[in-house]
């Protein structure tokens, strides 16, 4: 055991609970597939007792999931235990992850609590929750800034009562490298009895260094698990991201000599999946998966680059799964190509009905776009599974106009439950005329908090992709719409957004 | 001088150099200004012998600048070197930055030199520089992955010769920090006079340790400069960035307890401007500078994690530049508030007549949109200062209209050389069309390489920036167009690359 190096997924939990980035359940199982061909050790899946969808997410995914170990997590009380245990009845290895602050600042302020209440909360939480479930994680939340007296008699105890995994996450991302590696060192040669767990890190990135301040835990400090996200995805600057984790572990073997399960091909597509799902984007100096992150994969041809590619790049791109970006299929490919290609694009159906629906949309899509890229199928099949669900809005068609010195203008037809209906508008742009045609009708009354587009394949023949980040009474959803006209996109994806508006429940806020 | 940590920040050089962020001088010039006001120690302003264009910014922001440091790169021979002190002439603070690889695979892939070979021309450079210049900083190129021995055998050699910076860069990514700040460390033990220069550090990010090596290069290693740039702009993962380097020092005095001369004030004003002039956008979960870096500027209004903001946050988000974004003009605004706003926003303006032509903007721009914020007002200065060069295509108007169906259509008026032209044609969408019509007429033959599109204040009421990065015979230039329509900002966007691709001259590309 001591020379695996575990990898704890927290996407859809920690990640998930970024303003703006939440999820619906068929996202969040469509991303832990995705974890599982990752072959990631442990998906966290959400908070089960925090609100009933979260609860229906685990549980769909603890029912679905079968190769990874999944794990909700549960603040240490008996209630959100239970939902916890209750929430992962399908799984073939569950995992509870309950946490309580521990450092003065947050007892005081957020629990109110002395430090023997927190003590005796932990103690017992654990003992409750290995009643359950055999395989249990314990955090002290904001563990890192504790008193390190009262963290070990914590630890102590929680590993005494059967915790398996003890997390200190650096839950704001103060720690320094050096510092933090010591500071688990310290802790394991502290706990008399810390050998009966493994440790993990848990690292934020407010001062950029979530992935350095991780792998010091685990090269200084004797950590084998690291709870880290795709995409850095998190609340504020992020987590630790799975991807420069999991490339530094490799690519610097010779330092860290330690195996991992994962299959690194799957990067890049994961990265992906998470960004066109919540609709935050990745920079192109993102290391690993950004744009830019291989010179010869960035679309732009430098000679130079090119030559001196083995004097400067240290890891391969192919390893995380970039391939040269071609057209492989067109306007006269056959189902069976469309099948083939999905196949190869990792992307799984649930049926053969739905494999005809994105058949179908190709179909459409390649009467208006002569060369379809791999990244026009994978938007395609995304904007697929993602309204699927039966929907309360949907798109119909679109007229629009603007011209200098008039006020832009449009006109929209969508169904609503079924019924076709028509709005128009005027607004500052024609995208605005269309979605100030639609909420005339609906009249949702939700604020635009994010309106982003990316042109799948870099150029304006492609398809536009668009987000369009709506809240409403507390509730932030995204929807996401891609079409080779960026106006009838971006009605797409407000559609998109006041269909999940609709069917999204509230939800308790956790910290990790 | 023990106790201050110099900020070099090469933004203008191996920022630059990244493909597709290519700046043309102007654009350069107004970093450089936003430099200054941050007060960066030193500006590597630019490459100087790599090609006309870049001496000619190189030596513009040594006349402009004149409290920071000005540097310009130079390889280790005597023409490189004489460029680069010729361009600097008019700089109060000038500095020469040689460099020459020193890795065993650089030397005999690249160089295809001896190690002797180098080595002299190593000390040659920096005599004959130093007979130019007093400033002189040296870097042995992938100097992490060289030879200790050779190392410290160089090295030695330069400061002897009067370097009196020796920067040790970590070329490729491939450090630790534990392991980079040991090596810092011993090369300033080994050798006899590594007390007679200034020690730098320069890292690279493709595992996500760049901001950690730099920091060990400082704290274990005892470097007192670290090489950073803005957002952390750079080739494929990017260099060490700036904003991160600069709050971890500053959050973190009680380890570090070093002074920088920095206001970080300005920083988020220096991102913003980065990424409006490169097209490189910042991801939300960036450290300091994204969107949600701090989860009250996130624009979302989450109860909880406002009250719980001292709990979580380790830094103030008004100390590096945060402030509400809020409506602050409006149609009725007259040119003293708006002068007074360009101010207080850090804008320098050149003359009256360019405050004229912005306001003329304005006014048309609050014709169009009730609400004026301030980014609508760093869009339209950003717009105002990128195309005020003497243009030869301009925009005049744009009539378009797509329809379910139907092809999307446009035609746009434009001017080539003063005179107006009008083009139509269709597309796959209104963009296309547009882009297509302005082709139509060009045939500059270019390849379009990226198209992104920020709606500047998260709504689609708000202008819309597009910036399109074209490619034409292996130039790479980026247009910025912005307008309420963006089917109007796409075109401007497209008609400034065109004006870029025309006055672009080829460079030399070198590696940091």
């Amino acid at each position: 055991m001591a020379d695996k190096l575990i990898i704890f997924d927290t996407t859809l939990r920690d990640g998930e609970q970024s303003p703006g980035a939440s999820m619906t359940r068929d996202e969040k199982l469509r991303i832990a597939r995705q974890l599982e061909r990752l072959k990631v050790d442990v998906i966290e899946a959400g908070f089960a007792a925090s609100s009933n969808g979260d609860f229906e997410a685990v549980q769909l995914i603890a029912n679905t999931i079968k190769d990874s170990t999944v794990c909700s997590l549960s603040r240490a009380n008996d209630r959100d235990i239970s939902r916890a245990a209750e929430a992962l009845k399908g799984a073939n290895n569950p995992r509870i992850h309950t946490f309580i602050a521990t450092s003065a600042l947050h007892m005081e302020k957020k629990l109110r609590m002395t430090p023997d209440q927190v003590f005796e909360q932990a103690k017992q939480s654990v003992r409750f929750a290995r009643n359950m479930v055999s395989d249990i994680e314990f955090s002290p939340e904001d563990g890192y800034r504790s008193d390190m007296d009262f963290l070990c008699r914590v630890i102590e105890a929680v590993i005494a009562e059967g915790a398996s995994t003890i997390n200190v996450p650096d839950t704001v991302g103060y720690a320094i490298p050096e510092l933090y590696g010591e500071f688990i060192k310290t802790l394991r040669e502290r706990i008399p009895n810390s050998d009966k767990a493994i440790w993990s890190v848990h690292c934020h990135n407010d001062l950029g260094m979530a992935v350095a301040n991780s792998l010091a835990g685990v090269k200084i400090g004797g950590a084998r698990q690291v709870e880290c996200t795709i995409n850095g995805l998190g609340e504020r600057a992020g987590n630790c991201s799975l991807e420069e984790i999991v490339m530094a572990v490799k690519t610097r073997k010779d330092y860290f000599g330690l195996e991992m399960g994962i299959d690194a091909r799957h990067i890049l597509a994961a990265s992906r999946m998470v960004s066109q799902t919540t609709g935050f984007v990745v920079q192109p100096n993102k290391a690993v998966v950004g744009a830019n992150a291989f010179a010869h994969a960035s679309g732009i041809h430098q000679d130079g680059v090119l030559k001196a590619r083995d004097t400067y790049e240290i890891m391969r791109a192919e390893d995380v799964g970039w391939t040269a970006n071609k057209i492989v299929l067109g306007k006269l490919s056959g189902r069976n190509a469309f099948k083939q290609r999905l196949q190869e694009l990792g992307v799984q159906m649930e049926s053969e009905s739905e494999v005809n629906a994105a058949f179908a949309r190709f179909k459409e899509l390649a009467d208006r776009k002569s060369e379809i890229f791999d990244e026009d199928i994978l938007a395609l099949v995304s904007e697929e599974n993602v309204t699927h669900d039966k929907e309360q809005f949907a798109f119909v068609s679109l007229s629009q106009h603007s011209e200098t010195g008039e006020r832009p203008h449009a006109s929209i037809v969508f169904t609503v439950a079924g019924l076709e209906v028509k709005g128009s508008s005027e607004g500052n742009g024609p995208v605005d005329a269309s979605l100030k045609a639609i909420e005339a009708h609906v009249k949702s009354g939700a604020e635009m908090v994010l309106y982003s587009v990316n042109a799948i394949s870099g150029s304006t023949e492609s398809q536009g992709e668009v987000t369009v980040r709506l809240q409403n009474s507390g509730r932030v959803v995204n929807g996401v719409g891609s079409d080779p006209d960026i106006v009838v996109a971006s009605a797409k994806a407000y559609l998109s957004a006041l269909n999940k508006l609709q069917s999204k429940a509230d939800r308790v806020a956790a910290q990790g």
